[in-house]
């Protein structure tokens, strides 16, 4: 951890500076992989399971007895958070719908948008070290008011070639049926593709390693589209004098434990609170499970000492965070100035973990300073927007000349023509 | 022009395949002229200018002055079409903005979104044979009204070092006050990293080449947005006997006057209407100054004889077209079965052109099959959407097992802990 103070410092951007992964070198190999799934598809599956997931399978598609063995797994706690949590996430994207509306831009000229489901989606859900069926969750509710009508989930089974039960009762009470267990770059090149099992789909969401985000950005060029760029994962936090350590502490850690590569960063106008948090953060990574991967992230961690909320605001503006935790009186007043970040946590009482599971906003959210430019996952992002436009026989008499005009001044009299025949014939 | 007749057909991918573009050739070159601009700023793009413009400039912002030539050098013709266009295309945008809406998930659990303009973005107008200024309106419109505070035009001047006047007209009644006579690749780099004369924005809009485009995809992975992956502009018809033959030849002329690469097809469930088509084609193709253009697009143009509307609508639907015209009877209720498209133009008098220019809504579309997931350009595309919480004492007691339990199931001990030290100090 590297304790900044502002005054001492000129160059925010170097500070701020993420580190850059270059992708170049796992590049060949991810586009032979997606390649060879795509020639051989089910066949191509099967060979990169037994090689990076050590398992063998003859069918990918998980069956209704594994859907029943997971419910049965799961522990009636865990069933009621997932209930509250699937409840709260439902309800903040419901409201996310937008109505269709028609406008008359001129007499006889009408327009409108249609909001209109994405047909096929492909989910990915990571395995690895932690199961992420909250991922599901955030991908899967959002899809389902979207109203999608093809929805494939891919998860990497574990050696015993099953999914984590989590996974599966989550995907169940989404009514997700096709879920398949493939993992990694196949995962992404049968989605795309599709092969004898798994069907082609036109958007790709989740997150992944940098196996998974390099193959994300290559299908791309084959006219499929995925939900965001991705990077690792990110939490700055502001935290003023009145702030409690133990909390600020708790939030670094929790965002720490994520990964290695894990960004995090707290910005304070208290000398006394950092000094506090640090204390802090010493005594609560002992106690943590993941102490080995908290440790390596928080050596990249640093600590910025600012003058006051309005500079720290400044900084964290030009940071964009993935998520960001205002832990200071006037929170909500404050929060007002947030103009580049993913997910914004206010008060002393909203950890990110509340935003992460279960209080209603998306988890899936933009890193590496995307924030800048892209907001979360939201049901907007399972649409996609049609206009349309009609003319009246008058509506095309009042436009037409316009419409003429500026054909010829771009040159394009076959455009204007096809205004000026209409015209004629009226 | 090729004719299909359905019933004869069994793979619609196979027919409907669009040419696939390799941009590997180019992809080294792109890459050296963005490191370029990167490492050496104005000087590279002085370079380039020379190189590729055949110009040499020694301030790129356009002046006053210019401003003030180019507004004389207009026809009041084109003045009023643009005010009509600029008004219509307004009212349509207007509407699309979302107001910020509050909800409680649970009590004392407050979730909301709040749309921010993208602080920084950049618009790249493509010179070359046809000045687009109506591509400038089409970008500068959303732009202003999602908020952005600063936008930033790049354009590629002519030989005499100008830009096309309409463009500065067009630039001048959006306000858009920082118009740079940049072009090419060194635009787009000068937009992503910054100069000592062009700022760096967070997000480029905007049509172009196959080297734009390549630019566009390469400085994305250094944290800058863009609007949409592009390809050749398509136009598919579909048109039943009662059409008119010289509207539906007129419409695809059109879009094959573009470029020789534009994709144009037909389909109808009338052959008398097809074989129509064909010699009015011939007939206004020898009218067309761009007809050397015109004739090579339509080498590739397909039509396609199907036995009735719903079969066309599942082509129509397989295909994705960017730009759809439905030239029949009741083209509104059959529009409502369009669930992959960029635009659509509903029966006779609905021309292509009245979108391209001034019907109110959008040019800017997806392309290349992305219709089955991409929007066209709208004041979204100008925003991202925050996402807040704020949790009261209360509300974290309602919600923390919930968070507790799942991030346990998760393997997320520090998760847990930010959540059960709060719990524990109430």
């Amino acid at each position: 951890m590297e304790t900044i103070k502002y005054s001492k410092i000129l160059d925010w951007g170097t500070i701020l500076k993420r580190p850059s992964y270059d992708a170049t070198g796992i590049e060949k190999k991810v586009r032979a992989i997606l390649k060879d799934v795509r020639q051989n598809g089910d066949a191509a599956i099967r060979k990169y399971s037994m090689k990076y997931d050590h398992v063998e399978l003859d069918n990918f598609l998980v069956k209704k007895e594994e859907f029943d063995l997971a419910r049965k797994a799961i522990l009636p706690a865990l069933k009621q958070a997932i209930e509250t949590a699937t409840g709260n996430v439902r309800k903040f994207h419901k409201i996310q719908s937008v109505p269709q509306r028609i406008i008359e831009t001129m007499p006889g000229v009408s327009c409108w948008q249609r909001p209109v489901a994405i047909q096929r989606v492909g989910l990915y859900v990571p395995g690895g070290g932690a199961p992420l069926f909250s991922s599901l969750l955030m991908m899967g509710i959002p899809a389902r008011i979207a109203g999608c009508s093809e929805i494939v989930v891919c998860s990497p089974p574990g050696a015993d070639g099953k999914l984590n039960p989590a996974i599966l009762y989550v995907a169940e009470t989404l009514e997700l049926k096709k879920i398949y267990k493939i993992g990694g770059v196949q995962a992404i090149g049968a989605m795309a593709y599709g092969t004898e099992s798994v069907p082609s789909v036109f958007k790709i969401f989740g997150p992944g390693n940098q196996f998974i985000t390099c193959a994300k950005q290559l299908i791309q060029r084959d006219g499929i589209s995925i939900d965001m760029p991705a990077g690792p994962s990110e939490l700055a936090v502001f935290a003023d004098k009145f702030a409690d350590e133990r909390f600020v502490a708790s939030d670094l850690l929790s965002q720490a434990e994520h990964g290695r590569d894990s960004q995090v960063i707290l910005v304070t106008d208290s000398a006394g609170l950092a000094k506090r948090t640090k204390i802090q953060i010493q005594i609560q990574l002992d106690k943590l499970p993941r102490k080995k991967i908290a440790t390596k992230a928080l050596r990249a961690c640093k600590i910025i000492i600012v003058k006051n909320p309005d500079q720290a605001l400044q900084i964290l503006n030009l940071y964009a965070p993935e998520h960001l935790i205002l832990n200071c009186r006037n929170a909500a007043e404050l929060g007002r100035s947030v103009v580049n970040a993913g997910s914004v946590f206010l008060g002393g009482y909203s950890p990110e973990s509340v935003g992460d599971y279960a209080s209603g906003t998306n988890h899936t959210l933009p890193t590496n300073g995307f924030a800048r430019s892209w907001s979360g996952l939201s049901v907007d992002s399972f649409l996609k927007k049609i206009s349309f436009q009609r003319l009246s026989k008058s509506g095309l008499e009042s436009l037409g000349a316009s419409v003429i005009a500026m054909a010829e001044a771009e040159g394009l009299q076959g455009h204007a023509e096809s205004v000026r025949l209409r015209l004629a014939s009226l």
